[in-house]
């Protein structure tokens, strides 16, 4: 065997807003989108669930994604759950970030747009498997026509292989970030995320001058936070229907108490297993015994929670939450650390 | 081991529209969609290309199916081609047929709703694989509540699993036409396709009265049209881009000159072998060619043609249509049977 | 839409082991196969490693699993690998359980009848994908024709479509383990596996007899372990690394003690978390921890451990084991309900 | 969006066998391996089989392949396949080539090696997709592990991502082909194969001095032969079972007669659409019908030939060989070109 290709360096980033400016730091739910028993859209019901994060300490709200059944919707649906969410939302305080992706980049960019002209504060973008998987430079391709597209906003690179069969290495991502200066977070879903955080991290530490970065956060339920919090996550963006425990774990994080954040991941766990089973049904159960919506219905065909499931979910509500009424933002006292 | 479980039998199903009356016989060509190079919808390219299809002796034809590109547009982009077509054509003598596949049955609903207040005069629907595959009895309801949602309007049930993971045995697909009436037509591309023309039609004959069959129409290209004709296609629904070709071989076949039919499938069968290499950028260059577009750009991400293939292409319609003006639909000479 | 098929019923099937004398109850370690560094077997460590599981509390031990990197051995490796885990235990008293899994039935056949003469006491099998799933008869003919060719070796179906890609609804698993008696149990490992437990056991209490059932293992890493305990699992077939937590929450729950089984479960939850990560690069770091075997060495293509998750997983078992020798079986008071 | 990354470019390789001195030109039938109804290896058949394709004017033969059932077999049989290959033919005059493809890439080296001690001239591998697809890296690493286990083997780089889902870009099997010299050969079945012939060739053109390239051996049943042939394909590596029509085909191409090469292409091309659909089943029925093997079974879970197809193809067969004795190796003046 020969000597292995020369493999290409980063090339210097201007500057951009950096990351200790970013808007994506803290704990951004991707909210469910709920739907009457007769698969219509309950706007009132999403409404409701948009200005419950932001009372309950979300940074900001990223809507229409992957788990809000996006795949399920018209584009018109699309424009009224935008509409709902920077209606409900001062943008300012509350950025709303918009799941824009589509198996065709022209209609990603229009998508993006449409969300732009209606007030949203940002764009995720995830990469779509064609029939073979893309190249590289198809990736970087995507997110910059959508950049072009859409002067002055900003792009979360989503990479979640589960759901997209697009697996990208760390480099790549960094890469794309990298030539597409509007990409300013990396929601990273990719296994092992702590690894790849630590990956990243790396990259733009050796290859790129400070302020080089992107902020990351990390979703999959928080299944991996505690994990993730350790290898310097910038906090949450996923749909745990108890973004109160995610930003309780992250405040701590970012105070320096790893500790703490963990032994609040530990307490939080079974929940957070019990919620990220396959299908949304869980979620939004939990949003229902939340008292943010009136139907826990999940579009066809998607699966509705079963009765085993549910009374199994009632019984781990009833473990973690005894005692508390949780269709109130959960009260700051139930993190504090024991002393 | 022990003896099998019961396997069920197909039920009566009370009469409707006789196969011998249905529309959907003869070729439907699924007409690839025309982009500008800047990505832009070519409405007038679409009108022309339709029109052509008529004079080219069509039965009909499909739009926004697969290789029309149907994943990489928006809703607002399926309108003004359903919008088109059906503005381009007489709908009673020629039938569009729509396709309104969408990974959720609301939008799928949604979709065909919009179809036939358009004007449209079928349309064409395929299952979509959730992460997991789809249990039969959700196929059904699928299929069954875009029937009960667009009253008249006759549905084609798409059995592509190439493009959609789901694989459906000859039964089930039987099941889903026979519970859900308004299925008047079934585009077998699941293979191998003689055989499974062949597991229909059994199917059919020996486990329902006379009149309880659909009709079927087989697609790929027509890559295997000499052998799917063997086993009593009713005609083809594919895209290929001389169905002055697949016209003249279904003439053959349904007046039971299978020789003659098979003779045409052999002729133009190397065009077939290129026309249907992955993607669409080969059918859309033949488009060119024929001089109903003028552009052949593939929307992104997906590839366009290479120069080689271009050559390649050009070299081969050489061969298989010197001195024909392919400008123009076919001459009916050129089909004619040697004496 | 008309009424649908009628779904045939479950028919009866003669007595068998009934599940209560079933050997499948219990922990059933699948144990990670050692390699050196230059990638061959390490059967020292392989032996170690099984005796430790007995002397561990658990039940028996299954070898050449998905996760004891079977898809990566030759034949010859799978005998050396069955003759060392026969010798170094008392099959009587501690079974070993093989996988035999193949992409062919033949070959299926004759794993299983090499393992039985081999000496060992059951075989795991796993449905393989071909390119299309396979039809519902073939998934029987795979498990009845292992049966035929080894009698009176009992059969383990596990159900695990992340590897397999072949989905089983749940009637279909009764049904399998209906025709051919000698599946002994079921490895359950298709999510949400709580509600699948409870479906199986539904389907066994209505539509047969008492003592036509199996006993439920279930698997992946004892994830949703706490979730299945209480719909009534027998135990846990799986590798998690430390089989004596397992072990101590299956005694809880047989004994009716759900709370502390719980608690259990709540305990160690961050540890099976992290190990569970996709790949046994963590679990063979974990043996090695525990002194099991003197190499983590994962064979090519399969990823080894990234400094970055070595270290994570060291301070996590510094959190969950403070104190604690884990090169020796844990202490029973380790387990012990607080009073 | 910024300036791209710069690619890399493929360094010198030293001087290796040369192209027009390889053994992997013309024809190489890839065998299908003939089974008992009882699922038995039929080595009569098998020796039968390759000592016919000897006569029939093949360059040498490739056994144990993905249609030849390689992925049912256990390694014993493997074995017994090698040492009746090689028995049957003298190597020297005509290479038996053994596919040793394998998920684990240790077990793909002992696979290599065993194959030749046996005698074979050649191996035959192709990348393994795990959960995740391969990094680059480790694809090259796979190829050098089994050159340096096996000095002075050839291997061919078999890029088939229809079974393998591993998607490699030209460059990337230029890499591969230029870091380990022992790949001597690729068989390119990934499409469009015209294009990637020419891609391949460009990129050594440019890239490499004369000297640095492989031959190239496209397969998929010839399917796409015709416009292989006019890119440069070195020959065919495929199953069709009608070798004699290749290796007409070869000859005339290889001598510059491409009008002559086309016409035979098209002549036959019916007959591989036909054998070319998925499974080996069509192909097997073609081997009894030559008179070769005594059973055309498949081994389950694999599907046989249906009687529907099984008639068609006796009809096919009879259109394209009409008063052919097909049990005996073509005559050439089948092949001559009209005058």
């Amino acid at each position: 065997m020969r000597a292995a290709f020369p493999s290409p360096r980063l090339r210097l980033r201007p500057p951009f807003p950096s990351r200790a400016a970013s808007i994506f730091r803290g704990v951004f739910p991707i909210l469910a989108t709920p739907f009457h028993p007769d698969e219509s859209l309950d706007l009132d019901g999403f409404r409701a669930a948009v200005r419950f994060m932001q009372r309950a300490g979300a940074s900001g709200a990223t809507i229409v994604g992957v788990l809000g059944e996006s795949n399920r919707m018209t584009d018109a649906e699309r424009a009224a759950l935008i509409r709902t969410a920077v209606d409900a939302v001062d943008g300012a305080a509350f950025p709303i970030c918009v799941g824009t992706s589509h198996t065709g980049t022209a209609a990603t960019v229009a998508l993006s747009r449409m969300a732009q002209e209606l007030g949203a504060s940002a764009v995720m973008v995830t990469p779509a498997k064609e029939p073979t998987p893309p190249a590289d430079d198809a990736l970087v391709a995507l997110y910059s026509r959508v950049a072009d597209a859409c002067p002055g906003l900003p792009i979360v690179l989503q990479d979640h292989p589960a759901s997209t069969q697009v697996h990208m290495a760390p480099r790549l991502v960094a890469r794309i970030a990298h030539e597409v200066p509007a990409v300013a977070c990396i929601k990273l879903e990719s296994l092992p995320t702590p690894a790849r955080i630590a990956a990243l991290r790396r990259l733009w530490a050796t290859e790129l001058p400070p302020g080089g970065d992107c902020t990351i956060l990390t979703g999959l339920g928080a299944l991996y936070g505690g994990f993730d919090m350790e290898q310097g996550t910038d906090g949450f963006m996923t749909g745990f229907a108890f973004p109160e425990v995610l930003a309780a774990m992250n405040n701590a994080a970012q105070a320096g108490d790893m500790e703490h954040a963990h032994a609040l991941y530990a307490k939080y766990l079974p929940m957070m297993v019990f919620e990220q089973q396959p299908g949304v049904a869980v979620r939004k159960q939990l949003y229902q015994l939340r008292g943010l919506i009136s139907s826990p219905h999940v579009r066809h065909p998607g699966n509705n929670i079963s009765p085993t499931l549910k009374a199994a979910l009632e019984l781990q509500v009833q473990r973690t939450f005894a005692g508390v009424d949780i269709t109130k933002p959960l009260p700051p006292e139930l993190f504090r650390k024991p002393v």
